[in-house]
């Protein structure tokens, strides 16, 4: 049954492709784009296929850029590199602006069940980085789930031979959270890696 | 502080003038797009650009539609008129497949608070519609609210001289919830609007 008109249908049916938009929440939208003043839905539509012809990926990182390479990499320490799953991670780091060294972005991790393997994600631009021989330290900032540990795993191996420390983000309990509500998993880990006071 | 670069600064600022979006979940919608292939983020756009192209309001009920008069005013009976505030009060009483008459939206309701009044809304276009004789019943469909109110009265009172029947839509219980848990006011009403058995 469709009930509405083609062109709102067709919007609809666009808004219901973002993550976690059913059906009632794209009609909403759909809606407020039709309230919009023409010039404004225009920018809306603009936003969209600007995103598409001008961000590109970093050569250097594989972090979002405009440019050849991103804002990060052009100014940053080079000694340190956190080592991260997607450009959305550098993001999320960024905004403690604590960390002062670069990114590497691999585009993925090792998943063997979905079929991508060490030569399916940036490792090889990775490496060829660590060559320079300037790096003192990667830290790994995969998920901590199965394909990112084992990621994590497999990374340490191939850079500690080459005298580079590797390190990984601590797992433990979230801060502010109780550790009555604590999952298992986190909490296991968070035994393992205890610190000494 | 921009963290972002600057087209997905645009698009996560565009997103986030959606209803009940925040910059966290307009951030999720942009990478989403951001993944999508170029084809499919130039759909998106142009669904945008089509419902601002394309849709019109029906010259005679003010409904949404494509052409001059709406798919409802075109083949329905039009002795009967629903009056409601927006378009898709429309939409949400055509799913139920129980009204067989036609539609008057009024692109608002009376709202002196708000500056709005009768000749404001379309109330004006209703009464020439009514002149014709053919009409039956007027069924105001406002919404249970001050201004909803307020606007179904006026309109009572106009339409009445006619030698219309005006009728308004039940208020009361919700069916399958509890009296229990029914607000006070809602509850007020189901006893005023209350029905012999």
């Amino acid at each position: 049954m469709e009930i509405f008109i083609e062109p709102i249908g067709k919007l609809v049916n666009e808004f219901s492709k973002l993550p976690g938009v059913g059906k009632k929440t794209a009609q909403r939208y759909a809606y407020k784009i039709i309230d919009m003043p023409e010039a404004e839905a225009k920018a809306f539509a603009d936003a969209i296929l600007g995103v598409k012809r001008k961000v590109r990926y970093c050569k250097v990182c594989g972090n979002f850029t405009e440019e050849d390479e991103c804002a990060i990499c052009k100014v940053r320490e080079k000694n340190v590199i956190c080592v991260v799953k997607e450009p959305k991670d550098v993001l999320a780091i960024e905004k403690l602006r604590e960390f002062k060294g670069v990114y590497h972005v691999l585009h993925g991790v090792i998943d063997p069940l979905s079929g991508i393997g060490p030569n399916d994600i940036r490792i090889r631009e990775l490496l060829a980085r660590l060559q320079s021989g300037d790096v003192k330290e990667v830290i790994i900032a995969t998920n901590p789930d199965v394909s990112g540990d084992a990621t994590a795993m497999y990374l340490a191996k191939l850079i500690k031979p080459l005298d580079i420390k590797v390190t990984r983000l601590a797992h433990g309990i979230p801060v502010g959270s109780e550790i009555e509500y604590t999952d298992d998993v986190t909490l296991a880990r968070a035994f393992v890696e205890r610190n000494p006071l």
